[in-house]
């Protein structure tokens, strides 16, 4: 149980309580701690208050808490997609944040609410789906399905159907952040996530489109290994029914108009459109098909 | 007048100034006290540079500040939508939180700015009834009309008439969350507004659409009491001539394709669809009528 | 070479090191200072992960960094519409703020990679006009090439040929904002841009519109001085075939459903519709040419 306790995180840990730390006649144990860092996803959009809320009642409960947006457009719904989003961003927080992470749609239902220590890093989501690229990675992790009744007195009262981040995932992501147990309100098992990376020459898992980005560059669960080249990887990649044979190492050396293979800023293949979108070239989005003819 | 004094709220309070609190020989008589939060509230959107700007002040003139944005999304000029988001939010920001509101469009007119203490939080707004729905939950509060000319020296100059987020609201939230009086900018009157909800049988206020949120579920000023089930306060809604009537407790329970009625996470009735926008089916915003057959 | 170093930067400086402040028993020579401030501007959106991964590594180099984002919506590639957010935000910003600026269509090439100090702020870009707005303000303006392989344990291995906003762009601003040198890591050298505000009576440069806000009020190259009436500049304004001849000083002043020109927040010449957008009216975007019969 010690191993879950975040009290035992490297520093900089979410234990840190600044608001003791900064007087001068307090004398903390901790004094060259940094900050919690709480960092969220949702598919809340940024048109209405929900995200604002989150983050007020984070503040209330960790005065000094720094809050870092992975994003919050997540299209509604889309679990696969906060799942990849997830994924390329945690790893990139800073030692000790609680990453909390809610597309729910069945928000309201019995649906678990788990939390998972991975690295130094906690996560607070739903129990959908929206951790295994992140579990994939780290097999045989400890997952707590928390009890939201035994968790009562940390949550908002009265619990809405509708509204989890505010009253449910903010509330216990608090309560991580401010170097609290968790353990004690659910059970702990260990869990392994198949994986969903493809590498080359398999088909297992299927090679399949994660997400669009903003550019309208297409990212798939394609793995580039580290220093080579995508055509060491891929000969071709069919999407909606366009072969792309191209492969470039910059979006600079990619021909006018042109789908071009490339190896994206988290190791995956990408198809991409020089100053321009791949997606609206080809139509394609995350439910688009894909074939592959490996290299 | 010590009651708009914001060096009596509770702690945490906008008083607190952390740089004069972390040197190890200044004795604060604060020391414990949580830095000042500032929420903002706009209609300017992300896509341009105003956000930050106001940002930029307010880290200036507060440098320990907390900023968190309510939504900045609000469609340019709907006074009443970011009357509804701010309503929602600001219950759920810490204690002594400076809210600052800016939907505008009568921005350099005469038309007033105002300043208001609701327990223990401060808003500055345009007095343009962006206040309204916070003012009608506490009536006969105090409202602080702010004399421009008198209040310059806290302003920005030359003050330009089309940006007064940056020039006045920005630099007035500052002053406040730095801890200092803004009665002597202005006169004071108590203000109670007419009331928003519309209970149970009543048809006052009208029953209206507030807002479309981002998953196009259709927030309506309708109060549902905590506790209760939808169905014991309406019977059957009316939107752009579908009537309504199917009433769920989590969208998970929501026939598909199927408009239902569910109590909000605000207490309020929305209209949603399970995997889809309420909105889009039934081509709704927040200017289409509504019909209510009570319960 | 001292004028380049920011130790020497006015109060609040980026050489602030609250963690090192804090503590009770360690006597910090600056106490008093603000903690360092790091704005944020790109073309990355926010519905992709890359913004807040960014974030998340000048966290962990700078754990008491104040995040400022002034827009991430500037459209990809655009870098003369990102210089004009630059340059309309830059001045509000903080003493001492990193500001760092990534729309970079030539990621992975041998573009440069620039830091400029201008005023007490810091500036950090791809060497591609994106600063030559601010920079044209400030002729005779010290700028350092940053040698990427110099600077290399600066930065993020392996360094992607994709995302520098990641692996370039925030490990530099955090150096920059720990107060530690860069010019060690490049070559300096004195450099003057070409001015791009137009004056009364002149066609060098080109009347030309740098934006289209959230608004959609256009936004042009043509300065209208402080104190001063449009009308003293210019008599009319063409844009996409459309005459504009009417004057407003507020928004409220507009006749209804007629474009008019406004001096706008920044002291340049804007055209807005009231209660609408001028851009959508006269089907005009950062790309019309406009033609101008001066005053």
């Amino acid at each position: 149980m010690q191993s879950i306790n975040p009290r035992n995180a490297a520093k900089p840990s979410p234990s840190f309580d600044r608001s003791r730390a900064t007087g001068p006649t307090v004398r903390s144990p901790t004094p060259h701690r940094n900050p919690p860092t709480i960092a969220l996803l949702s598919d809340f959009g940024t048109s209405d208050h929900y995200v604002g809320v989150m983050k007020g009642i984070i503040l209330t409960k960790v005065p000094l808490a720094r809050i870092i947006d992975i994003t919050h457009e997540v299209e509604p719904g889309r679990i696969r997609q906060g799942a990849y989003a997830l994924w390329a961003a945690e790893k990139h927080m800073p030692r000790g944040t609680v990453v909390v992470a809610v597309v729910d749609p069945e928000v309201g239902t019995e649906r678990g609410v788990v939390v998972a220590q991975v690295d130094s890093r906690w996560f607070v989501a739903p129990d959908n789906g929206l951790l295994d690229l992140v579990l994939a990675d780290h097999p045989d992790t400890r997952v707590i399905t928390v009890d939201l009744d035994k968790a009562s007195k940390l949550l908002l009262h009265p619990r809405s159907a509708t509204f989890h981040g505010r009253d449910v995932f903010a509330p216990l992501a608090a309560h991580i952040a401010n170097g609290k147990k968790i353990l004690r309100y659910g059970t702990s098992a260990r869990r392994t996530v198949a994986p969903w990376l493809t590498l080359r020459g398999s088909n297992d898992p299927q090679p399949t489109i994660l997400s669009v980005d903003r550019f309208g560059n297409i990212i798939t669960n394609i793995s580039i290994p580290t220093g080579t080249h995508v055509q060491e990887t891929v000969r071709m990649i069919g999407i909606a029914k366009v072969m792309i044979s191209v492969c470039i190492d910059t979006y600079a050396d990619a021909p006018d108009n042109t789908p071009c293979m490339i190896a994206g800023s988290s190791g995956l293949l990408e198809i991409v459109v020089r100053n321009g979108s791949a997606s609206s070239m080809l139509r394609a989005t995350d439910r688009t098909p894909v074939q592959v003819v490996w290299a």
